[in-house]
């Protein structure tokens, strides 16, 4: 007489599986480590055959987890059977470390045994569980299985070993059993067989009822390969079986079913054998001793580690680790925040200078999967060490286009971004298009190219060198419902603001644009400036902290319920204090205009009412565009008078002085800002 | 009988000049468009033999400025005559197009004459004036010369044309024209010659009171090659002549003087002539009018352009372009700031993450020329989106290591910078060095690493992620006396400061560091982290905001007369208004602390003094570090209790709540900073 020996279950953890904790950790358990259902399945042992020493080869007694694992309703392979366990994933790598992993063994044992008693259900007899630390960063996962199974204290024998199927049973009976389960689905991974007939392992009592004990044969899907032993699963329906019926259970008629293949296939691999049990008195109701734990790769009891940096796409890996990073955020600070609200708006920077490196670059930081950058100059030399997407070798022959080498240097950071870059002149008020063909249809172009790409994106970043070249975008931005910001830079301060919605949309008092406290309308600025004035003279931080300005306050105006619409505070409001729910987004106070001073290192929010006969905003601009198009912007690129007129502010001239009261900042050297 | 042709002056620009111009207008000039002296110099007339031909090819009627045009002390070669002038060059390209051109001209040619009525001095007589505009950022200089020639009504005639003047002069005599010329430094322009001998032009009536007209001679230096034609400084010669001497210069003999190599060639190129002047009623001490604006290279009167780009070295070029931003500074808004005294600072950078990057970004832009950054980590796949000195390419096979990628960086976007990384993992207190040899060394060997990387800059800026890591810079930083930078971010907040200056080095009341609020020594925040206490979890736009913050409070310490030593302003002073001539340098206030929050957009300046049981600053500390180097850092590395003792922190425990009171602010987020 032998002692029964079982193959252990040997875990096989499919990179997907790995893949899809890392979702649900990132996405959905975050800081939790409570236990969460899993599934795994297992199937018929499989052995290869060596072709240069024609042996077998025995593939192990397998039992595998992948991505299907966390889906409750996945259907199985027609070959498999899914069986229920449990993942616990640890927060940290000491955790896991420390963990009490008797407790959480026996827990997962006993509710098994109780199972068994109380239900007589067989489902959780290949129930495992999992523990595991995943570290995110660095795609390294440290996990331990356990699959508990309970020893027979005394341990089963076999007198005669494990012999084929065949010699036992007739070829038509095998046939006939492996029609029936393949008939049912899910295949039943315990069954009980008389004749040709078979029946749930929970039928025992009813189907054995009129069988004599010779004909009583127990049969299960036995994942082992092996021919001398059969596979883990054994172990628990023999101990299910004597729990539940103890008197005729002292010897089993046991068939280890090996065989699911289609056709099947005439060389039988089920095995057979029949198990005896030492009497004993132990009292077959008490919980046995269970053992488990799986071993790892040097064959000792511990964790294994799946490492799969190395065989992960880099491209793929940056993009995880960028959207891991802002995922973060959600877990303990800001459960709320909608990220993909932020990173899913396309973003339009015109200018591609020092404000439009550095917004672009916090863009990306927010995951923006879309920036376009508009330009119409090339790197110079002064330009890298203050726009942080230029290198020195990007100035040589003459310099590359600015825009597309920002749009080339945002892939070279992030291949997983869409960027593009456009080199393109703005046509400005002041500077009128020369009256000749060529000219004119150029204006056209660049005009047309400008309002298509507005329309393709949903914020547009006002970033430009002067005053009236961010006249037509604001034009255009507001007439077709856009979300503006605007950022431009003096010495040691800066300007970033929103521009408030059109008022025809604004259902309540409307915030201003860039030049609704303008009382003349934009005009050349450019021409005629000493070298001090033509170049960005600022503190080399201010860009840096304005641009970045700029994007957070898109990001919180995102989050706004109202977006576009959200209220101002009011700048005599002590934000800190007097947060006001409806100016709030989950991000904070969404501010209409920030002016910072670098010299104190302060900013001031304000607050600036749209002005009615505003150049760039009001409804008489927008429909006089919207009505006239091309043509009425070319009237305001060529005629000084005509925004002017148009909008009233002419008659105003002769009240200068009271006007120039209502001017609540002097904004002379806000457009000195970059090359 | 033939009018007289004089060959104009052709002007050569070395390119030294327009470099010169440059840095003048850049540090001296700046916005003044005031003329300015400068020289200008020529000697006789060259002509090559051409080998193929055998022709002599005359290389023009040159006059050449250079880089010592503008130094009045300059030396001239020993055969050249320096010539004054004067140079306006314009702001603006349209100033330059549109400056009055005739009235500039006017106005010089009446310089010239009158001074030569008033004093019978020749020395103005080749005077001439340059006007340019110099596009300092493109290395292009507009520039047109005028060499003023006034001419004589009727003009001067020439019997029979100029011929060799060894056809008229023996060699003896030319030898000794030639001797008596070379004998003087400088050399005369313009001479009389009786016999052998010569004498200046201002000497005319003494010279020749008993010479006979027929022996007469007029010379000059010719710049003229020409054989048929003198060079330009004949024209107002004969004005000079005909203006002072009328009744005994209508007719002249006039000796060319082209010989002045040695020794002498035996070849004599001077020429000679015989001039008239037709009778005429015209007062000849009424200025003649005059010609002499340089016809540009198509030969049209108009200025010329000098393109300097494609020449220059593009290192030179891009060094030249950050200087010339910085220095544009001063042109205008603060002429008093001291630009070297930032950028010949060495910054230390501990930590090349986020704030790192963006750190040694900002200090690019002051100029910085020597930035060394220390990391212990290598990039990884989130780091790019976030630390703008990192591509996707950075991050494969591993990473590369930070500190030395980001130096290698620094270069590929500014050749001129001296970068370098060390990978160095500093000591921690809470992180106990292993007990072993190869331990111990190592942390020794990283001490002095720190030790002497201190030693050598001038600021040191913490930018770890980790509370304890700051602590072993804070005790060396403070001991040698170093000006220290502290930024930390939390998710929506950072702490920006600067360390007070040693206690018994700061006269008045000492500003505190990091650790100067803290009632427990540093210790391990490290271990046991969940991943978004482990990463940096920040709005993407803070890191940006801080660094620059930093950078910019290091600009504005450094402009303060008293730099370290500078007073903070006090918190509940309004910055805005009641800014203290104490606490403000040339760039602002001062600040100790600035707390900033991102969800209000607001600034918070505080103010903390230092704490003499401080485990970072106070003397007991450094005088025990002093006194025992790494045995008494070791303590504080292994020991949590060391620091606390030492310092008498322990005792205060007993009287927790009231030591609690005193924090003045929550620090539990500002050590969640950058991985």
């Amino acid at each position: 007489m032998v002692l029964v020996q079982f193959v252990p279950f040997a875990s096989i953890v499919q990179p997907a599986f790995w893949h899809r904790l890392s979702e649900l950790k990132i996405d959905t358990l975050q800081l939790s480590d409570h236990a969460v259902d899993i599934s795994a399945s297992y199937s018929v042992g499989r052995s290869v055959t060596d072709r240069e020493s024609g042996r077998e080869i025995d593939l192990g007694c397998t039992i595998a987890v992948g991505a299907e694992s966390f889906d409750p309703d996945s259907k199985p392979h027609a070959t498999s059977i899914v069986t229920k366990g449990s993942l616990k994933n640890f927060n940290t790598v000491e955790d896991f470390k420390s963990a009490d992993k008797p407790a959480l063994f026996n827990a997962h044992a006993q509710k098994i045994w109780d199972h068994i008693l109380t239900t007589k259900d067989s489902s959780l007899l290949t129930s495992f569980f999992l523990i595991s630390f995943a570290d995110l960063k660095k795609y390294k996962y440290y996990y331990w299985f356990a699959f508990p199974a309970f020893t027979a204290k005394p341990a089963w024998e076999i007198a005669n070993g494990w012999s084929l199927a065949s010699n036992h049973f007739s070829p038509d009976t095998l046939a006939a059993i492996h029609t029936s389960l393949r008939s049912r689905s899910p295949i039943l991974p315990f069954f009980l067989v008389h004749n040709s007939q078979i029946a749930p392992v929970e039928d025992y009592q009813s189907f054995f009822a009129q069988v004599p004990p010779e004909h009583q044969i127990i049969a299960f899907i036995d994942p082992s390969a092996d021919p001398a032993n059969p596979g883990w699963p054994l172990r628990n329906l023999l101990a299910y079986l004597r729990a539940l019926y103890p008197p005729s259970t002292s010897t089993l008629r046991v068939l280890c079913w090996r065989d699911l293949e289609l056709p099947p296939n005439a060389n039988w691999k089920s095995r057979y054998g029949i198990l005896t049990l030492p009497p004993s008195d132990a009292d077959p109701t008490i919980r046995p001793s269970a053992v488990g734990w799986e071993k790892n790769s040097q064959g000792k009891l511990g964790p294994r580690l799946a490492d799969l940096a190395p065989m992960m796409d880099p491209t793929r890996l940056a993009n995880q680790a960028v959207d891991l990073n802002l995922k973060l955020m959600r877990w303990r600070i800001l459960p709320s925040l909608d990220l993909d609200k932020v990173s899913s708006t396309k973003c339009l920077l015109l200018g591609a200078g020092t404000l439009g490196c550095y917004v672009a670059r916090t863009l990306m930081g927010w995951g923006v999967r879309t920036i376009t950058l508009v330009d119409s100059g090339r790197v110079s030399f002064s330009n890298p060490v203050r726009q942080p997407l230029f290198e020195f070798e990007d100035c040589l022959n003459g310099g590359q286009p600015k825009a597309e080498c920002a749009a080339a240097r945002l892939k070279k950071i992030f291949p997983g971004i869409d960027a593009t870059g456009h080199t393109l002149a703005i046509p400005m008020p002041g500077h009128p298009i020369p009256n000749n063909p060529a000219s004119l249809e150029q204006a056209k172009a660049d005009v047309t190219t400008l309002e298509s790409l507005i329309q393709d994106h949903d914020a547009v970043f006002l970033l430009m060198d002067s005053r009236e070249s961010r006249w037509l975008p604001t034009v255009i931005g507001a007439a077709k419902g856009k979300i503006v910001l605007n950022a431009a830079l003096g010495f040691d301060t800066f300007l970033v603001m929103r521009h408030g919605a059109r008022a025809s949309t604004a259902p309540e008092q409307r915030l201003g644009c860039y030049y609704c406290n303008d009382i003349v309308a934009p005009a050349d600025s450019l021409t005629d400036r000493t070298l001090d004035q033509m170049c960005t003279v600022t503190r080399p931080g201010l860009a840096p902290i304005a641009a970045s300005t700029a994007v957070e306050l898109l990001a919180t105006l995102l989050q706004h319920p109202k977006g576009i619409n959200a209220p101002a505070p009011l700048p005599n409001q002590d934000l800190g204090r007097l947060a006001d729910d409806a100016t709030e987004s989950v991000l904070g106070v969404v501010p209409h205009q920030l002016r910072g001073f670098l010299a104190q290192f302060r900013n001031l929010p304000l607050v600036g009412a749209a002005y009615d006969k505003c150049t760039g905003c009001s409804e008489t601009v927008l429909q006089a565009y919207e009505k006239d198009g091309f043509d009425m912007l070319i009237k305001a690129f060529n005629d000084q008078k005509y925004l002017e007129s148009l909008t009233g502010l002419d008659k105003l001239f002769n009240e200068g002085e009271e006007a120039l009261e209502s001017v609540e900042w002097d904004e002379d050297d806000a457009d000195d800002d970059d090359f």
